[in-house]
Order: C-alpha cells, then sequence, then structure tokens
C-alpha cells in the first residue's frame, strides 16, 4: 500500500496543519472490514487531493474502534474533498458500518521523554 | 513548555508501540484549562514515566474536544503510569471538567500525497 516506501508522518506545535481525528466505532467483527474500506479511500482517492499531507489509520486492540489521524493544508482543502464523489463509494460503505465522530483539530505542544 | 527545543512525535506502521488517543469532551468555556491541566500532568509527571516515547495535546477548532495522541513503549508501561500518583491531582481535575473517552491502538498503515 506504501509503495515500498517508509512512510511516517510528524506531529508538531506550530505545523500549521489542520489535523482531523476521525473516530469510527464499530462492531470487533467488522474491525477489518472497515479498516480495509479506509485504507482503501485513502489510497485510490483522498491522497490524490490538493492539500493532503498524511493520513494514519489506527485500529484499537480491543476492536471496537478505527481511528484516522490526518492532516491537510487546510479546512478548505479537507472540505474540497469531501465535497468530490470519488472516495465516496469507499466511505459509503465504511459509514454503513459504523459511528463516525469527526473533529478538526489543532497542535498545542507535543512533549518528549524527560532527560 | 519544551525546553526551546523543536519536539515532534512520528507516525509509522511498524513501529512497535502502544498509541492511545484519548478523546476528552468539554465545555468550550473550560477547553483552556483542560489543556493546561493536561499539559502540566504531562510536562511535571508522564513524561518521566518509563516506556514513555512522546505525547501530542490536540485542542478542537469547535472548542468542545481536547485529545491526546501518546506513543508507549507497551500497554504494561502505559498502565504502570496510570498507577502512579504523581500526575493523580491535575488527572483528577482534568476529569473533574471533562467527559474522557480513552483507546488503545496500533498503527495500520500511513499514507503520504500520491506523486
Amino acid at each position: 500500500m506504501s509503495e515500498g516506501v517508509a512512510v511516517m508522518a510528524t506531529i508538531a506545535k506550530g505545523n500549521e496543519l489542520l489535523t482531523l481525528i476521525n473516530v469510527f466505532t464499530v462492531e470487533p467483527v467488522h474491525q477489518q472490514e472497515l479498516v480495509e474500506l479506509l485504507s482503501q479511500a485513502t489510497q485510490a482517492s483522498v491522497r490524490y487531493a490538493k492539500g493532503f499531507v498524511s493520513a494514519s489509520l489506527h485500529r484499537s486492540l480491543d476492536g471496537a474502534k478505527v481511528v484516522m489521524y490526518a492532516q491537510w493544508r487546510s479546512v478548505e482543502a479537507y472540505q474540497a474533498m469531501r465535497n468530490t464523489p470519488t472516495a465516496a463509494p469507499f466511505l459509503q460503505k465504511a459509514l454503513a458500518l459504523a459511528q463516525f465522530e469527526p473533529g478538526m483539530y489543532e497542535v498545542v505542544e507535543t512533549f518528549a521523554p524527560a532527560r
């Protein structure tokens, strides 16, 4: 999925990015299917959108949640993507499986271990 | 708070870390106070714990949520910190202000922009 390249995202104060932290609540029996749908939507569509910076997909250890942590250049860039139909088939299926709680954030501070 | 050093966290598949994504829901009038309490708890206590890797505090643009995205070496290290009393005064105040939804995750995949 990552084309053989080690892909990483960085979190830092003052990065001037919009951070989306979208929490999906799902029956554990459907967690893997939801992970695959969100992965396909991102791989096939979202990462082509203007202003997209990164997306990191997380699976909860208890099976009941999936979180997409995504970074965009601006609120406008994110909303433009949401209004394009390319990702819609995957996202419609994902929303049929899960409850979706979106949120738009900015980074206040990042903490490192004490020396 | 970050001692003049640019602190950042990185998200990557296969990092073998436990990721905590803890969502606090708060009255917007109390968001700043909650941010300060969580920041103080992390600065004064949590970052000294064994197995702590990083913590990134996020403020929602609508004022209604705060998210702590934290990385630990293991579930055991995180739980050991939760059972020590050092951070308790800050966290007790934080929990009096907010509803708290914790979650333990692993990174499934990180996506970069299409070339």
